[in-house]
């Protein structure tokens, strides 16, 4: 086949290219090469990472495949287990296209089955499970400043750093560093958060090589453990999380599962021809 | 209507979503939300500007529309004179889908109707007018360094520094500044630029307005006028310019005019439905 569809949606600013592909057969193994020129801002079409859509009965990855199984793939080119914003944007693919009602839908990945939950206000739910927190004693460092950080592993891993202003990090360039350097040996997303209120936090996130980033979801649910746990709040607990995307809901629940909620749409359509990819 | 057609292409990675629209009925005036929405690389498609294509005949905005009218916006929905590498993609366009063959097109823009060639190698020329040069005595600074430089005016202006090592400006997150400031008192685009050989240039490129980019079809003919009066050549001489997103070739002519010549394709395309606009 020399030409496949491929969908546009994002979740707060965290854009993704979706891949229908039911049974597996349209992408094969979905070459690297074809990810990252799918990824690419200028010469392809533009996005954080790929969704590939396959019926969870049919893939071959993980054994339990869901309802429908996110292949999910870094704009590099590499897999990666879990995406909260990706795997709401997955969900309104499948909403829209009448694959799902979303009430609840288990959704396979990398990581394991998730549930996830359409709204009637079109905003998605997604449990993203349970958090670990630590080691202790992290500081982070960027542009010559340092600031102690709350450790989270949300199935990758966080550093969550408090600062009094958002604009006190500067515009970071590079990835900003931490120590002891053994505290992240696979490395580290990077938040930098400010507290509003007592359920109100705005952030900036630095991902493990993307650099700054519109939003991250599991970077929202890794900056509310951290912010709970600094203010000693009881669970459940939701915090209003601000991203330079815009906003979503996160909360942390008495089972001691995060639940990330906000906004998920798919703005752009169209068929990809083949003959596109550079030689 | 509430589906339209959209393409997307780029030349050397400068890239603009294309809006067919032969009779200007579709997009009327072409509201500049609807632009920032289209260029907005996160929640819209994604691209450095938007190029409408109208009958030449049937265009109200300039005098001669040529056979096809390049309505050209920038991505903040302005609009702008003329863009060395969009009109390269825009006959690339016309060229796919049959409505000329290139050889050559007379193309009206905001600057006037411009000759546009299309080659048997795919590549394609655009005749992109005399230059301007001067003033004399600008120094271009940026990160505490400062450069001298060649103000050359190619319908928007540019100020030309030469550098030992294009690592040397660093990684720029400001745009340059220059002095005398009465000198661009409208802005301007400033390149840096390594000779690696006689008729051989590699450049960096920020934008009025846009920061460092891959590409600049104008700054590519700027760079060839303040190399080659640097090294005093006879024209016509012809360079090749190696800029992030690849290399073009541009010949100063003998009758004073600069010929830009490289490649471009539209490389996706697809429906936007007006429902996905944010309200």
């Amino acid at each position: 086949m020399s030409t496949f569809p491929w969908l546009k949606g994002h979740g707060t600013e965290n854009d993704f290219v979706l891949l229908p592909d039911p049974d597996g057969s349209v992408h094969g193994d979905l070459a690297p090469e074809l990810v990252r020129f799918l990824c690419d801002r200028h010469a392809g079409i533009g996005a954080d990472g790929v969704l590939r859509v396959i019926d969870g009965s049919k893939q071959t990855y993980v054994e339990d495949g869901g309802e429908w199984f996110m292949d999910y793939r870094n704009a590099d080119g590499s897999t990666a287990e879990m995406c909260g914003n990706g795997i709401r944007v997955f969900v309104r693919y499948l909403v829209d296209e009448g694959l799902t009602t979303g009430k609840p839908v288990r959704i396979g990945t990398r990581a394991g089955v998730k549930e996830v939950v359409v709204h009637d206000d079109g905003t998605i739910t997604a449990d993203l499970g349970e958090p670990r927190v630590g080691p202790a004693g992290v500081v982070v460092e960027a542009n010559g400043h340092q600031w102690p950080a709350v450790a989270v592993d949300m199935g990758n891993p966080h550093a969550v750093a408090f600062v009094d202003d958002l604009r006190e990090p500067g515009h970071l360039v590079e990835q900003p560093t931490w120590s002891p350097e053994g505290a992240f040996p696979d490395g580290a997303n990077v938040e930098f958060v400010v507290r509003q209120g007592p359920y109100d936090v705005q952030m900036r996130v630095h991902e493990r090589g993307a650099g700054e980033t519109r939003s991250c979801g599991t970077g929202t649910c890794a900056v509310t453990v951290a912010s709970t746990l600094a203010a000693r709040q009881e669970r459940p607990v939701t915090y209003r999380v601000g991203v330079l995307g815009g906003e979503v809901s996160v909360t942390w629940r008495a089972d001691n599962h995060l639940e990330l909620r906000g906004p998920a749409v798919v703005h752009a359509r169209g068929d990809f021809d083949r003959g596109w990819l550079p030689a």
